[in-house]
């Protein structure tokens, strides 16, 4: 087969190489990379230096391939700024390499094309599972998984009814607790700041469980006033800026994550606004960056570090040919001060 | 040999499946596949409808070795957390996927032996080409990288003298320009805090730079006040504070990032010291952390995107077959509220 063609013009050193330094058979050299035990130490060692010598690798993409594995462990993210994924995916990290496998992580910039390639491009080059973000995706994504026989993990996100292994938590219900207490401060007016929630299943959660709480306190969900933006300080200033302009104002705006909700902070103390007397600001992840605003952030707090542990446990349980359940982690919320009463009407 | 043996008790289709099932020759199946200009349109699409019904994907590993690329370039970063590395990660892989090219990340934890193992991983598993950090590693990695012709990009640093391809920037010089400034205030008694300097080349350089510029100024480099730590806020904080416990106390401490810097603005409020009345601090990068810090950071600005971008396109030159000269980009001073005059000595 043409695919196993030996590459021309390159002087990559092959088995055979090792085997001629090593004056050995390639059965033994081949003997000594997959069953040292079943070599002598002598032999192993004359063939091992030649391995260093050479800088020969075996070929573990084929060897993998026949014994099953390769220890390699793929994880795509939507972006590796803002820090919102890095503590989860460090200790998804940790947790791997103490089952001594190695992480390879790849960024989709929030573009399902992109998310796509890289699922095909991870698992090519030899994932043995991948942990993904998130529900949404073409099912074809899905059945190409499930006939490679990839164990995915889905993070991010819980959904009893979904047929997919998940870690993850509520974000529906998350928000909606947060979204409560913003009620029961006596908001009436509340803005959103969100990412856009087409391509974003949680994003959409998160909005989704704000106006469930409306719709409890017998307000019309309808009216929440909602700026689609993309993840970032600056566009979090941006989106607050415009909140502010709308009449009747937002006596709350309640950020998708806390990211956002800096910079709608930055842009309130721009706008001489006081946080919460004039206007009350929320967030989600409570990221470090939330403890470290120049008023600290009330936002609801995500099991980060347990989920990516967890994750990398039913990969672990997945490949080891069992069924892990799913995991739906409890956030909570985390009370700084940017969260209080609605302001006396006279003073809007 | 066993090597290329297939893989027993699953069923990954394989080329000659797609060939039954689209009732062409495995040779056809394969020119679909690698050259699809040589066969007709009726026959592509028979066969790539096999290939996607089956969920076929060829063993690009095989095939890219013949053909000499994969189009997966690998980056090893210290940490994903706290931002440090994001920016200029993510102009990076913008950059390779304007050319065509899937970024596949790993995070060492600023541990060699991982790094190691990660940079073995990559090569193994297909990667084209390398964006690593620093300097200092392993001579036996380059070797191993020379041998393997994977071309390697070394980023964050820049040493004329050096025989490795980097794109970066100089770290001592900028800390030096920093440190001059601080000491232009009348800053006599500073500290510092840092990242452990034994295994990471850019944080010892900026000790360095602060030595050479006390040198210059006349004042004993060895009088330096080192706080080395692991880059996060708490350490930040913690470290800070130990500074502050020491006699004379520093009247200015330059931290090796933004990370630390607002952990010892964090420290500095809870201690009820007005910065930069009290004492002045410090940071290096320029992430978005730093501007919305409660005192916004007078830092180094770091060009991170501007890096990222020459680094993909100096990988793609390499690949190319070309020699791209190393780059060294400028960093320049960014001026916010927390570096001022030293306080005069009955304030201390």
């Amino acid at each position: 087969m043409e695919d196993n063609a030996k590459p021309s013009g390159t002087d990559v050193p092959t088995l055979a190489d090792v085997a001629v330094a090593a004056g050995v058979s390639t059965a033994t050299v081949s003997r000594c990379l997959n069953s040292p035990d079943r070599v002598t130490q002598k032999t192993l060692k004359i063939v091992m230096d030649a391995v260093d010598r050479l800088g020969y690798s075996p070929n573990y993409s084929a060897r993998a391939l026949a014994a099953g594995r390769t220890n390699t462990i793929g994880a795509i993210i939507p972006t590796m700024e803002n820090a919102i994924f890095a503590r989860g995916i460090q200790a998804f990290q940790e947790e791997l390499q103490q089952n001594g496998c190695t992480l390879l992580v790849a960024s989709s910039s929030y573009r399902q094309d992109l998310e796509e390639e890289q699922i095909k491009t991870l698992t090519v080059r030899g994932a043995d599972a991948l942990l993904l973000i998130g529900y949404q995706r073409d099912p074809k994504v899905y059945e190409f998984l499930a006939k490679r026989k990839i164990p995915a993990v889905l993070t991010w996100v819980s959904d009893p009814d979904s047929d997919h292994l998940s870690v993850g938590f509520n974000n529906r219900q998350a928000m909606k607790s947060l979204a409560e207490l913003v009620l029961e401060n006596g908001h009436k007016v509340i803005g959103c700041i969100t990412a856009e929630t087409s391509a974003n299943d949680r994003a959409r959660d998160r909005v989704s469980g704000i106006r469930d709480a409306m719709k409890e306190a017998g307000l019309d969900p309808s009216e929440l006033l909602v700026e689609e933006t993309q993840y970032s300080i600056e566009n979090g200033d941006v989106a607050f800026r415009k909140l502010m302009a709308a009449r009747p104002r937002p006596t709350a705006v309640m950020c998708g994550n806390d990211v956002l909700a800096v910079g709608a902070l930055r842009a309130a103390s721009a706008l001489k606004l006081e946080i919460p007397g004039d206007v009350s600001i929320t967030g989600f992840d409570d990221i470090e960056l939330a403890s470290v605003a120049p008023v600290p952030l009330t936002t609801v707090h995500v099991p980060h570090r347990r989920m990516g542990q967890f994750a990398a446990q039913a990969l672990m349980a997945a490949l080891n040919g069992n069924a892990p359940d799913n995991i739906e982690l409890p956030t909570s919320i985390c009370f700084r001060e940017t969260l209080g009463k609605a302001p006396a009407p006279n003073k809007r």
